[in-house]
């Protein structure tokens, strides 16, 4: 199905090659909060969401707003969004690909001159993936009211803080918690993603309904021994920070699989870091999720097991410290249903329903509101890498499927009182969430 | 035993300090060839070596050479030298002391008006550790001959050619080939440094002569895997490239251990190094050393096998490139008595006869001429490392004995022709070493 006047699938993933080329690094896609590819980036999509007869505007966090008046002006609205940042050398439709579907939603009804119950609000969230800063969803967090005022002093690698960067992005880091959306004045949240996993492609079907969003915990580790000539220093005098991490590496890879959760240790760098001299310190981060927290919270307890003995055995130190730490969160069932909805009206058949390991600014907006969430299937379960792809057929039926899921959301809406978000995850002084 | 007029062990030590201020890192010592330190140590040891009564010159490659002629102007030279560049965050000693030791000795003769049948050359090498440029021992192989005009186009972390560097220090990248000594000229080599091992501790002894230097081969590897998201990508579909690097980390570890040689991981990073994304590449440097280089050899394809299999396990690929090469090199026996010969009169017992699992420039100078040195005891076997220490008590044996080795040299040599450098070890365009 497609609607006269409203961009198609082939022009979503044209412009998400578009958005690809705004990127800090050469041969590769890199785009982080607060550069001035995220600027261009807004310029861009700004462009699209008025095209698509939105109002747009730029909130405090940098993140784009587009609003689709529904039939009675200044109605609470229903929230479609995604973002527009990556990871470095990532792929073009982590999270671009859910913008660009929200926006191709809200124009076919424009093109429609389809008016709803409720309004729609198109969020291109600036920060979710944490590249520049090391802490995540910074744009869907001050969309959902849990700006933290610290966060302004977070720095970047080159020192530069977010309250600096903000600045020379041209907002007012004072102001950046203003971005909170007025929860009695939105219906709802709804993301379509990327499934960054291989299980759609496996059983066969293009989408799929999220139940829920597992929460990791994150830690950063020093493992602490002593430098030394390489030449000079005998095996029984070392203490090889760097021998030590690499056991640690390999201990929770084993740990993680024996126990059926998500390991990962994605970043590593050694100090003094010269070919002739043995490391005496090694840094590294270590990303744990699992299906339930209770699972999770039980690997970590044998890695901090295995951490310290492979430490005693070594003579080495090790610091822990915890960076990140996100409940899993769950999906409205009523929004979950009108995705369920949308992916039969498109596809006529039921969408599996998958848990996600990876997190999405959903996880943020559940501080805020309900949410559910749409899977695409995507290519060999690659994510955060140039080969992530789609198809356009599936993105094709995302479409569909994303704007039937709108419309059974609005009709929802229409019927009843906006839902509150969930009482148990709305303390923002305590809310995390994980790409 | 001290000479008036001349430095004392304490004022040794005190020189060492002085040098250790000069430094790029703040908290730490960081000297690097051809660097803004570099030049300012040139100038503080230019002008202790004229104190001691030599003419002194900076030689073509940034090394500076201190004469004191003998009996009879324009004799040949024995050469005493070693090296006043560091490793990031050093120890002050290493190299240093040895620079030291030797300026002293010439100012003891000189305060005592006593002039050899042959001159002394002190050489203060630029480069030994090869820590800007990638590549060692520069200083002491262009004095010794070896220097390749091609090292002018290496570049530093900053992209900064060795050329350029030459520049701005002064210097005609050029010409450097021309700091080579005439072997002609040049009646043997003598360093003393300190052990960097821990053996000279255990034996309860300050002083020792050295037989031979063992040769490092360095390897620079990139393990290559596939980059992708940490929630989204389950085990069975990993190309984990961290983790294939830390096995092959105590791969290493395990063979060198078990073939009794020395394999040191001293640089790892990993790519893209996002908290969230599995590293797609890992890349890393391993030093291997052995008493003989057929040990070494041996242990490296058992090594190789291993990267081979593990590789093949983790659907991984690796890229393997030899970076350094060099042969074990034989200290000259007439010298080696002479050093062993100066610890008797120094210590009054024979010192030990140790091989050197480090590198030095004697090494490089083993292109020119015979050589021998000896090795001062230091705390723990440390080096490369801020704690790097040694006894005011050691260092004044050590100048005793240092003073008595070239006493016992110029003899040997004022009683026979010059030595000629090792046949087998002369041929510049392969000649590597290795700190």
């Amino acid at each position: 199905m497609s609607v006269p006047g409203a961009p198609d699938a082939a022009e979503l993933m044209r412009r998400c090659d578009v958005l690809a080329a705004q990127s800090a690094m050469s041969g590769g896609i890199e785009r982080v909060y607060l550069s001035p590819q995220h600027a261009t980036v807004n310029a861009i999509v700004s462009e699209w969401m008025t095209e698509a007869g939105m109002s747009v505007r730029q909130d405090e966090a940098g993140s784009l707003v587009g609003r689709y008046e529904g039939a009675v002006p200044g109605a609470p609205a229903l929230l479609l969004g995604s973002h527009l940042d990556t990871v470095p050398d990532a792929g073009r439709y982590d999270g671009v690909l859910g913008v660009m579907l929200a926006i191709a939603v809200v124009a076919r009804l424009s093109a429609r001159g389809e008016r709803l119950p409720i309004a729609l609000e198109v969020l291109a969230f600036g920060d979710e993936e944490g590249t520049r800063f090391g802490t995540t969803l910074l744009g869907s967090r001050a969309a959902a009211g849990s700006w933290q005022p610290e966060w302004a002093q977070l720095r970047d690698r080159d020192g530069v803080s977010l309250a600096q960067a903000a600045q020379a992005f041209g907002l007012d880091p004072a102001r950046i918690g203003e971005a909170a959306h007025d929860p009695e004045r939105v219906v709802g949240y709804l993301e379509a993603h990327i499934e960054q996993g291989p299980i759609l492609e496996e059983a066969g079907l293009p989408l799929a309904v999220v139940s829920s969003i597992a929460g990791a915990r994150r830690f950063q580790i020093s493992v602490l021994g002593e430098a030394g000539h390489a030449g000079g220093t005998p095996f029984e005098r070392r203490r090889d920070a760097l021998a030590g991490a690499s056991a640690i590496v390999l201990a929770a890879e084993e740990i993680a699989k024996r126990s059926g959760t998500i390991a990962t240790v994605g970043r590593m760098s050694v100090q003094p870091g010269a070919v002739n001299v043995i490391p005496g310190r090694a840094d590294f981060s270590l990303d744990l999720r699992a299906e339930t927290d209770a699972a999770r919270d039980a690997a970590w307890q044998q890695i901090e097991a295995a951490i310290e003995a492979i430490c005693g055995q070594r003579r080495l130190s090790a610091r822990i410290e915890q960076v990140h730490a996100a409940p899993a969160v769950t999906a409205s069932p009523l929004l979950r249903d009108a995705v369920a909805e949308g992916i039969r009206s498109a596809i006529g058949v039921e969408g599996p329903v998958l848990y996600s390991k990876a997190g999405h600014d959903a996880m943020a907006m559940d501080a805020l509101t309900g949410w559910a969430m749409l899977f695409i299937r995507c290519a060999g379960g690659v994510s955060h890498h140039p080969d992530e792809s789609v198809t356009a057929e599936d993105v094709a039926a995302a479409l569909d499927a994303f704007e039937a899921a709108v419309l059974a959301a609005a009709r929802q809406s229409g019927a009843r009182p906006a839902e509150p978000a969930h009482a148990e995850a709305a303390g923002p002084a305590v809310q995390e969430a994980t790409p």
